[in-house]
């Protein structure tokens, strides 16, 4: 049977084996390692948070849609209009989701520890998912969403106005993860602090933040 | 201190006295019911699902944010162009949400087993929020989701069309609500048939489904 040390050191190892390959989200490497540098935690499948637009009949359908868009960073007016000019097969939805992270906690109490961290920087729909072998599954999960039908013939006014509300949601979604970075960074720096410089929390995945 | 079995008790009352002033959702109550009818769960503060158009800059903002309409089960081009006669202050959003249920168990069998429950029939983003004197709190909620940014000057047709659609976003929130309060009977009539007729499930808060 696997151990849950052994379930965290193969999800650390694909974490990179991703960045290498250029899987990984752009900009969720930095969040990854602080929660790995919790001792009773690490992640599995996590979004910073995304734009894309979905061909489907309705925003949340995965079978009978299809992704024409996705970035994880930018968006502009072409990338709009280069969608659109493709043509609609069953509706457009330009979907602005903030980022979920996915957390395996060693035991309950970890679990309450990391919910509570996130909720204070505002992840408010988080909650536990499952138990099982991987260990305690908590998805962290803010308030930001967009999900906007958009329409074929787009004016350039709305398409630009559109673009610019769909970068701020995006980047009120980053602040979010960069103040959960922090907080969990700090989590780690107070822990090690408690336990002195030679703790045996420095192992492996414990992460010294600097 | 309060005991579970009062807390249910309370909750129960509440949800009758809300419904004879009209406080309580038109179509909730069955639900509600359904999991009452469970030994070990009560609900609280749930939601059927509903159409809201939001004076907000962000659509998740609860501060500097107005509630322009809300209904748990019609909207109109009529609604519609009302709310927008009245003007813009900040941006208008269209808001339809799927059906939340907050569910209190008595213990983490019970939870995981109305998680599963929801789970299986597409309640997907459903987890436990947290632990008090009130139980372990589970809330079930679906994928069923859209943010529309409202333009002022929406031509009749754009306007007729978004209807439509948030219509149909509505319906299939209620659909998932009407699956969940089947399987929650069906559980309920399972059990008393394996406990049979001098159950001492048939409690109070055991309400017989026929």
């Amino acid at each position: 049977m696997t151990s849950w040390e052994e379930y965290k050191a193969k999800a650390w190892e694909r974490i990179n084996r991703d960045k290498e390959i250029g899987y990984l989200d752009p900009d969720i490497y930095d969040i990854l390692k602080a929660f790995f540098s919790r001792q009773k935690s690490y992640t599995q499948s996590s979004c910073s948070g995304r734009i894309s637009i979905i061909d489907a009949k309705l925003p949340w359908e995965r079978r009978d849609s299809t992704v024409v868009f996705k970035d994880h960073l930018k968006f502009s007016v072409e990338d709009l209009y280069d969608v659109l000019d493709k043509g609609i097969v069953r509706r457009l939805w330009l979907i602005v989701q903030g980022p979920i992270i996915h957390v395996y906690t060693k035991d309950m109490e970890e679990a309450l520890n990391v919910l509570k961290l996130a909720r204070d920087v505002g992840f408010k729909h988080s909650g536990i998912l499952s138990f099982n072998d991987k260990g305690i599954l908590v998805e962290l999960r803010t308030g930001v969403k967009m999900v906007h039908l958009l329409k074929p013939n787009l004016p350039e006014e709305e398409a630009k106005h559109l673009v610019e509300v769909s970068l701020e949601i995006l980047n009120k979604g980053k602040e979010k993860l960069n103040n959960l970075r922090n907080i969990v960074e700090l989590s780690v720096a107070n822990d090690s602090m408690k336990l002195g410089e030679d703790s045996k929390l420095d192992t492996k995945f414990h992460y010294r933040i600097s």
